[in-house]
């Protein structure tokens, strides 16, 4: 399983698919919405020039044909069983012997109290953990489509649905909000609560919540997956790939700068053979035992 | 300075390019015979299926376009000068302030007697140690077009040239021997000497030489530059691709497996942006002196 379908996880995809193992390339999306505002990439060898969605393009195009299973969907956590592991998705659990991080740069949970109060009435999924807030007041935080469909979604369920917008204003495309959803521009100073979130604290005004839920691009890396080591705002990886728990590799911008596609290609590469010998290691062991 | 045109070292030019530098690609030869041997080429992201030899030219090309300086040259040592290093080349010497090794899979001198002599008549560079030996007597360990031309040089002012081929009678392109030189094709078992080289021993005869040449594709790594940790057959590199060594970095098969295009390229680009940061520490802290 690869998370994440940036030029680092279509890689991995198409190394892993070279050593004849099943793929699945899971991501959030198949668009680059960061190469797609490259107008021209000139240091990916051997491709001159061209602009960054040409480039996503025939990376999607590549993946596609080595017959990797392309899957849309969120990725909300990933659980070592004991020699495979379980993805909590939005399209429904994935398993997998071999993971690939290729998530794109780390966000961190980067508001006070966030990191706290997670699991304590703040979430990063309104499907998994709305139906706990059905009448309840919420509070959705984000910036993205994504995060204004949650917000439609909760709205439905909720008393009281407010959405802060994190760009103030910078809407984009996708789904408007809900009339009935309340929208807030301000500063976000940070989520309160003892032992529970019960506010969303703005630089004008305190919001009351039974649930806090943080929309952003990709959740935040440490809440992903346990045990993961991360350093200098990067998961920590090794020359091949090898994240701090076995069978969990990592590529791409995920590991740290450069951020540039090349770099993320080869690593892609690298992480996709070595979740591949993973794989066969475990299938060897299997049949020693 | 990139030492080696193969797709690290120029994927290392072209970023290093992009950044400003002023970049001397040195190399032997402007080919890459791996790549030419690969009909075709699957997994290097966003290019399906071209051959190597077309891949080759598509990534020379571009580093032409980069306006990098093409050296075509053999590079026998390199020197840190303090502040800058020298490369003692066949073209002639080239001066940088940081370097990026992209030399391919380390070559290790293997020979019993090699690493002890080197230096005590045991010589990687006819054009540089020849005239040492005029009018003495000197055995040619090689395979290689380049291995046949030094030979022939070494002719010209040696009393007496004996070519091993290595390779055992797989000539391949380029120049033929001179009359004048004995060719053998038996095993190569040690180059014998106390203090000094005096014979190369085979299986069925034993040669003496005042001096004797190991021309391979590439000489020793450890030999090319003082300092160099090797680890596991390859050169050690951090994260950043930087070396043992302050101010020189390596990429592609030189710092291991897996030996894939895209491993080179993406480890090109990283060396060649680290590289170019360096230069620009440099030229910071002179300001500041």
């Amino acid at each position: 399983m690869i998370v994440g379908a940036g030029p680092a996880g279509m890689s991995a995809a198409v190394n892993a698919r070279v050593r004849n193992k099943s793929v699945a390339l899971v991501s959030r999306r198949f668009t680059s919405p960061s190469l797609a505002r490259a107008p021209a990439i000139h240091n990916y060898l051997g491709v001159e020039g061209v602009s960054g969605s040409e480039l996503y393009k025939r990376f999607l195009e590549h993946a596609r044909r080595s017959e990797a299973q392309l899957i849309e969907s969120d990725v909300i956590g990933i659980y070592d069983m004991g020699g495979y592991f379980s993805a909590l998705a939005s399209a429904g659990d994935i398993s997998a012997r071999a993971v690939v991080i290729a998530t794109g740069a780390v966000q961190s949970a980067s508001i006070p109290g966030e990191s706290t109060l997670v699991g304590s009435g703040v979430s990063y999924c309104a499907t998994c953990d709305g139906p706990l807030y059905r009448g309840k007041r919420v509070v959705v935080l984000g910036y993205t489509a994504a995060a204004r469909e949650e917000a439609n979604f909760l709205a439905e369920i909720c008393s009281e649905v407010t959405y802060v917008d994190l760009q103030r204003g910078k809407m984009g495309d996708g789904p408007s909000l809900a009339d009935s959803i309340r929208v807030v521009t301000g500063k976000v100073l940070s989520i309160r609560g003892e032992t529970i979130a019960t506010h969303v604290q703005l630089e004008e005004e305190s919001i009351p919540a039974d649930g806090v839920f943080v929309i952003r691009e990709s959740i935040p890396i440490e809440r992903l997956l346990d045990g993961l080591t991360i350093a200098d705002g990067a998961i920590a990886v090794d020359r091949e790939m090898a994240t701090s728990v076995p069978g969990v590799f990592a590529a791409g911008d995920c590991t740290g700068r450069p951020w540039q596609v090349a770099k993320a290609v080869g690593e892609g590469l690298a992480a996709g053979l070595s979740a591949a010998r993973h794989v066969d290691r475990l299938a060897a062991a299997a049949r020693i035992v």
